[in-house]
């Protein structure tokens, strides 16, 4: 995209064009607008549905993920045993004098000139430290800050009339699969490994919100966990992408102040060690894959692997998609975490539900295994009614504790019963064991779908011949055709309506218009990014053909009516191309 | 569906195998479950999916409806504009033991014996004298109860670190659209009538929600806010649904104790002056189409005209589209209100930003306009340096009532000046008039997403020789294709597998399923509504043929391979039905 003009830089012209064409714009302008919403007007809904359906069909129809849909209010003890309300906090300081509250680690980002990835490693102290160091005044009023303490993110409410049943608006949308893995295991048939994925609203109360579409505070999340065995990391679609390459920016060469990037093939990222699970690359060859199908080259991605401080508390290793825009640089679109157990164990733990799957083995296993009885005989006369406590209690016990405390001690303190060699009979037994009980683990895929939106419209903003056009890829763009009446007249109209009319029934989506002149109405076609225009003429009502005009060459075709059904099924299901729609102009 | 078993009732029988085979389920049930929330599984939240294309397909793509996307958290002055803040409230008491809170109109239904409709209309005093008289206690402890006051049933929560900045969970998605009507209006390019819907979450935190999917604190709502000139009602639409017929149960003869339906056609019902706007009755007659497509018969159906104080306070006219469940009779599943411009005024006085549009007319129309000028020569010597703040006043007061006032008593007090008729200059003018400002009146669809799913889901479910069956319309039904080897053997599987993933590449929903008897396959496929079940046989390794299955009749054809693609997207696309999908065996 050299050849565009830089000025005014992509992010203001994409925004302008998105509020003026209706694509989306911040919430409640006539009250002043709200910092961190948007609103997706038709245009922006249909393009981010078209995103969102892209998802769908790679995961849930190719893959067989499970899609479901939970919801965003959420009772405080889900959040509880995921951590979020130990971890989900920001730090904040409030000015003494003009009471304005700000994010603390950006304020030390900006005044000590410090990377954002360092300042989101400071403690409470060291935040303080750095802001009295750097004398650091509230911008807004010059005033002194208050110390810095820490900010629950998320938003919080009651659920019912009683003020104690407190619950959070969701900071995402897995832990909503997590917290029903035993229904989504049923319905897998009990087979893993298997994913569940939901695309919803998620809520983040951000201090202070910027950058529009890429930092908001109510936002639609696309989080898909994939739950394998963690003896069976192995996935079963590695050979279908091994080649494919992957751009890293690793951990290590990240700690080396470098960001050169590890070009390697799917294959080598693992095989080397880069990459930690199968199913983490092969999402993240997928991924690079939808990027380029939304129009971003592969040589605007890359994928940084996060730091030990920089990762979320539940994950062991984290990549995270990055697009490269004009005005921010390099921006998260999606992540790639390596969950382990630690939801469902933590699930498990809260809940007091047990959350283990049971895998049977091909053949039962024969094991030795140390076993305890009682012997009531001599159990009978010494503890007389306690004797079937014992019992019951010597059933819980680690029998190589009993043995070895018997053998150095002679005897073994069994809550308040003495327990001597003779009341124990204590020997090796055959057990077969039948399979394996364990906790599935996580490989999570989570895409931003407002970011995708995003990059989606800023990789599409084109200017040719000193206009803008929006370049979407034809099977994402939030209208597939325009039709035209060349002038609105001599019965030109009432022929484009029935051909606008066939298209809509055909399950186009199709947008009629008449007003302008056809110059004028092509323009504003190509500014919203509409593949086709048809424009009905008077040779039409003679011949039954029409033009049809390409949004990016501006060239020109000419067709029959009666074709045209099946030739636009064609072109946007990408089995023909422009030049196979008609005889050239 | 006389021919079915009525025990255990379906809406019994409905959510068991929702819970069992994954549609839908109370969220959180490993915490003990959270009232009001539920979460839909792979197959539920396909058919949701399914049910709301459906709406998209008929308003957005057919009718232009201009679909948005807002978001849920709403800052509270666009609720203090709509009246939520003062109207969104439920009565509730307190035990003042056991300290639990209830519904107190729906303990006086339950006990008192009254209608749910009496019920809602009683004021706080008239419930307090109600429980009193029928001495209602505590169902819980038999405690007696605290004074019933007003709940305010949205979720609160505050945007930002500051708690002043308060927020609610939007409690439906209409608002969303109001606020931006200005943008909207841009987007339709400044044309009456137009239409803007959205699809999305809304939060009302009920006291105490019961009856499943009927009554949640979180679900999905489709809001459409149809906007036109309240001097041009007109719905070009109109004759394509006029004869169609709708089935009324009026407020008139509500108030007659009768629930005796009226009958009539779309035409009749406007003569009539049943429905009061051509624009509602059209929308009922397509949202009784629509339930039929879901398939509930139109004798199932009923609009009810809510009484006055049934009506939100924001409606002039509201028919509630009811259909007839087994377990609790007729539920509201859609809702159409005349909102009048009571939005549009609201959010113009709140905001101070003019929510007003001008319509030129064809011809600009002259008008006799009265007049008032100030004789500046006269005021000057009078008034000195307060002539000009008397010129100010002057051309701000109605020269009716100057004129009136000065024929009368012969002066006219302005303010503290008294103005005599010399000062000013009273005439008629001839003025221009280019067109008319005035608010777009709305008629609202709205539907309860949720509450079609369970009525879809209900009527589908049938008894067909001691076996379930959902036999969803084929365009809705979450899985369209099943896939079966014949056994798991021989190359069956790996045949069939490949006509799974020919299928899945063609865009069908298809599942595979090798498990069980071919017996057992058929029955768990009907039990969750797959319209067709496609079987690999032996015969299919030599001709190319299998064998194709109906949920409903059970009937089998044998068919091509090769020819499946064209024949099943005819078959889902109702051109052709399931005997011409092979021959006959």
């Amino acid at each position: 995209m050299a050849e565009e003009p830089r000025c005014p830089d992509k992010f203001t012209a994409v925004n302008e064009l998105a509020r003026r064409r209706g694509f989306f714009w911040q919430s409640y302008e006539i009250y002043g607008g709200a910092s961190g919403f948007v609103t997706y007007g038709s245009l922006g809904a249909r393009l981010k549905q078209n995103i969102e359906r892209k998802l769908r069909e790679l995961f849930v129809y190719k893959l067989g993920i499970l899609e479901i849909e939970s919801p965003v209010i959420t009772p405080e003890r889900v959040f509880e045993a995921s951590g979020h309300i130990e971890h989900f906090k920001e730090p904040i300081v409030g000015c003494l004098k003009c009471k304005k509250r700000f994010r603390a680690d950006h304020l030390v980002q900006e005044c000590a000139r410090i990377s954002e990835a360092e300042a989101e490693k400071l403690t409470l102290t060291e935040l303080k430290v750095m802001i009295e160091k750097n004398e650091i005044c509230c911008p807004e009023c010059g005033g002194t800050f208050d110390e810095p303490k820490q900010f629950l993110t998320m938003f919080k409410t009651t659920i019912g009339p009683y003020s104690d049943a407190v619950g959070y608006g969701r900071p995402e949308a897995a832990q909503g699969i997590f917290v029903e893995f035993k229904r989504l295991y049923e319905m897998a048939r009990e087979k893993l490994p298997f994913g569940a994925m939901q695309i919803g609203r998620a809520l983040r109360n951000e201090i202070s919100p910027r950058q529009g579409l890429l930092r908001l505070r109510e936002f639609t999340i696309v989080d898909l966990e994939f739950f394998f065995d963690p003896e069976e990391p192995d996935c079963y679609m590695l050979k279908d992408v091994e080649n494919e390459r992957l751009r890293l920016l690793l951990a290590e060469t990240r700690l080396k102040n470098s960001d050169e990037l590890t070009e390697v093939t799917v294959k080598e990222a693992l095989k080397k060690g880069y990459v930690k699970l199968e199913w983490q690359a092969v999402f993240m060859a997928l991924a690079t894959k939808l990027l380029n199908d939304l129009g971003v080259p592969s040589e605007k991605q890359r994928f940084i692997e996060k730091l030990p401080w920089e990762r979320a508390h539940y994950s062991l290793q984290t990549f995270d998609q990055e697009v490269l825009v004009e005005r921010w640089g390099w921006v998260e679109v999606t992540a790639y975490a390596c969950r382990t157990d630690y939801d469902l164990k933590r699930h498990t733990e809260f809940s007091g539900q047990d959350m283990y799957v049971f895998k049977e083995y091909e053949k039962p296993v024969e094991k030795q295994q140390l076993a305890i009885k009682p012997v009531m005989g001599k159990l009978g006369p010494v503890f007389k009614k306690g004797a079937a406590e014992v019992a019951g209690m010597l059933s819980k016990t680690d029998p190589k504790e009993v043995e070895a405390s018997l053998k150095k001690s002679g005897y073994y303190m069994l809550g308040k019963y003495t327990i001597l060699p003779e009341h124990v009979d204590i020997k090796h037994e055959k057990i077969v064991e039948r399979g394996r009980r364990f906790l599935p683990h996580v490989v999570e895929p989570t895409f931003g779908s407002d970011r995708l939106f995003y990059v989606t419209l800023e990789y599409a903003y084109r200017v040719k011949d000193d206009r803008v056009l929006l370049s979407f890829p034809r099977d994402i763009a939030p209208v597939q055709v325009g039709v035209y009446p060349l002038v609105s007249k001599d019965g030109l109209p009432e022929k484009a309506l029935l051909l606008h009319k066939m298209l809509v029934d055909e399950g186009f989506v199709a947008e009629y218009d008449e007003a302008g002149s056809i110059g004028r109405r092509y323009a504003r076609a190509d500014e919203v990014g509409i593949p086709l225009g048809i424009t009905v003429d008077y040779d039409t009502l003679n011949d039954g053909t029409v033009t049809i005009r390409d949004r990016d060459t501006w060239k020109q075709v000419r067709s029959r009516i009666d074709e045209l059904p099946e030739l636009l099924h064609k072109f946007f299901g990408w089995k023909i191309n422009f030049e196979d729609l008609g005889n050239p102009i």
